[in-house]
């Protein structure tokens, strides 16, 4: 076990440059608990002469990406992107060589993870992508193997650094969501097209594999209901505290007889929850079991550092070893299971409308959750926001998804709205 | 990889029979993430006849536990407990038959842990303790896996469920430590002889154990500080509140060239801090790695439910053969490092002293921390305590440890202090 275990590594980002360094600066630690050096052979990116800061002079260069799939290396590391493209070609050629294969590539495990896992298995691989689901959070681990004894009810958290900062930031300092982002994007915590992390995409690719994870079904990343954070308010996230809550992007997903549910919505979080304390980019995810009881696990969701970290920490299991089928179980053991109806679900609500401030417009709204068999726990109309309109915020008791439907749909039309209203969750 | 993997169980307490219950609901969830069944197949424990609520009239009864290493099995539970007797003499006979060996005694691995370790890696056996740390919180693989890419700079928490508790409800009641310790030993959430929880050594056992994973060193128990809970007040819990600060029992580690340091003490956490949300009896643990950040694991550090998950995740990396060295790297390659200097340290402090209620003794205590150089950031004096001395309580500015123990030496024998002045350190 003193060979190295030798790596090629495919995309030279922030992520990839921090994989290098960590190597150079941690190499000796590593090869102490690894049982032997890990040693990067051969790199590629687009650019070769980009600087970024480590040497790259003493890899080999491979202009074309995907073919580092046939050098003479243990493992590739993918940290190019994209569900599809080069990224998907070099997994199916690399695993198709019985190499190793580790990425970060949330978008391609959460669409592809089944096919490759498959790939893995026949070719007696390793498939590994801790790096793929909250940065360096060990949390991929922590349910494959930490809580593996559990049969798990629900597994939900923060997923996405980029929503928790600017949320956090929203709260801290009482402004809306588009000055904020702006504010994000000129930092450098979001990216010039935030949809991906905005609009709950990223986090429904991370919950889909965590809930295949978790669970022992396929992945089913179409299933994921998601939806983002554009329409909070500042105002919200006030009524929100009011009322004992934070708002919070979760990602969350449980199973049973009814299916496989995953959602990506903002919800209200009570304070009294750890996950109401986590504030700016980190990442939180909890799973719960009916051994364990909840599991937290908490850390720095994205950035260079740790999602080396999780790459590097994936390399040190191969390396020894330790590893085994990348969804807990063998591909061909995991069930095939359909999307739970949500109406069925029942739980507390928070509904916010924006309305003309106008006489009957209350009882208006009062009347469609009275017709949809949705009780009133509180009702707040307060201030004017910037256009004029009033907001009215409700908290409905427990009522199930479709009622609470049913009433928006009563009211969508209706002359007394300014504006859609905001339907959050309150985490249970 | 079909055949079972045969347990053979030693301890039939609220763990041991936590374990049976698992294995027996979670079983072909588990059989199926293992990739083979777990089966338990023979049994020791004192008295064969005690009703525990599970059937084990189907396993082997073995009378002499410490013969249970001779069946024929593939791995020894051991849930025994105490750090040398038949539990150590198990170890010993399980591993030296090249059979896998669990455990969940965290005094035994604290005190002979590196002979175990050496033990298991001559036979080729896994050696694993999950459940010894942080009951059911996968801390152990967070650190020997998770976090394997980094140097760990610090690792701390919340070790000691038991010392939680209390510390939570007296800040929750307002009330004194020995009220609030019997309630929680009417309760059963205290034990009859509370020493090892209050005073610091179980947490001491655990802290060792996570400090020899992260930082590649040979366990050093005999090096813990170890102080508890016991002169802790209300009065110290109210005065850290209005300061920012929640008092909680921590272990706290870290090494660097002066040697290894190792403390259990109760802290002032600042507010900002997640551990100052951990409540009631749950555990929480903190690693700081260079590469990612802060990492944070949280969970049930009791508890046969939790316990016995992680018993069981041990019992699934082993059926799946994911198993290496125990401390995370081969015992050889760890370091005999002596422990560090604390006269060393700086940081700042909480010291709080009972003293009579007559001229001159602000002056006498400030003139003693004057002369040993150590600069008071604040000082309250507030009310007086039930003796009818009045509480001094002084946060220093950033110090080294000797100077603010050099303050209190000038004071030792004061007519002015009415009983020793507790002394917490401030967690940065």
């Amino acid at each position: 076990m003193t060979q190295p275990l030798r790596i090629a590594l495919a995309g030279l980002g922030t992520v990839g440059g921090g994989v290098i360094r960590l190597l150079d600066e941690n190499g000796a630690l590593i090869a102490r608990r690894a049982g032997r050096p890990i040693e990067i052979v051969a790199v590629s990116a687009r650019d070769r002469s980009k600087d970024r800061g480590v040497d790259i002079s003493r890899f080999e260069w491979v202009d074309d990406t995907t073919a580092l799939a046939s050098r003479d290396v243990d493992v590739v590391v993918e940290l190019v992107g994209g569900s599809d493209g080069p990224a998907l070609t070099l997994a199916r050629s690399a695993l198709g060589a019985g190499k190793g294969f580790v990425t970060a590539n949330k978008a391609m495990i959460a669409h592809h993870g089944l096919e490759l896992a498959e790939a893995a298995e026949k070719a007696g691989a390793a498939l590994k992508f801790e790096a793929a689901v909250a940065g360096g959070i060990p949390v991929i681990k922590g349910l494959r193997e930490g809580a593996a004894a559990n049969e798990i009810s629900r597994v939900y958290g923060i997923l996405n650094g980029t929503c928790n900062f600017i949320l956090s930031k929203m709260e801290a300092e009482g402004r809306d969501f588009a000055e904020v982002l702006a504010e994000a994007q000129a930092l450098g915590y979001a990216e010039a097209d935030p949809t991906f992390d905005i609009d709950g995409i990223d986090a429904a690719h991370k919950l889909s594999i965590l809930a295949s994870i978790a669970f022992g079904t396929q992945p089913a990343f179409a299933d994921v209901a998601a939806s983002g954070i554009r329409h909070v308010l500042a105002a919200d996230i006030a009524e929100a505290a009011a009322l004992g809550y934070r708002v919070r992007l979760l990602g969350v997903a449980d199973h049973g007889a009814g299916g496989l549910f995953q959602r990506v919505h903002p919800h209200l979080v009570p304070i009294s929850h750890p996950l109401a304390h986590v504030t700016g980019a980190t990442n939180a995810v909890v799973a719960e079991g009916n051994y364990v009881g909840r599991l937290l696990f908490q850390g720095a969701g994205a950035g260079d550092g740790p999602t080396a970290s999780a790459v590097v920490a994936d390399l040190i299991d191969i390396a020894r070893g330790e590893f085994g089928p990348a969804f807990a179980m063998p591909s061909s053991a995991l069930l095939a299971q359909g999307a739970a109806d949500s109406g069925e679900r029942r739980g507390r609500n928070y509904v916010r409308f924006a309305v003309a401030d106008k006489v009957g417009v209350l009882a208006e709204i009062a009347a469609a959750m009275r017709d949809a068999g949705v009780s009133i726990e509180s009702l707040i109309q307060r201030g004017a926001s910037g256009d004029g309109s009033v907001l009215v915020a409700i908290v409905t008791h427990e009522a199930p998804e479709r009622a609470v439907a049913q009433a928006l749909e009563r009211l969508r039309g209706s002359q007394s709205l300014t504006g859609q209203p905001l339907w959050m969750h309150i985490l249970e």
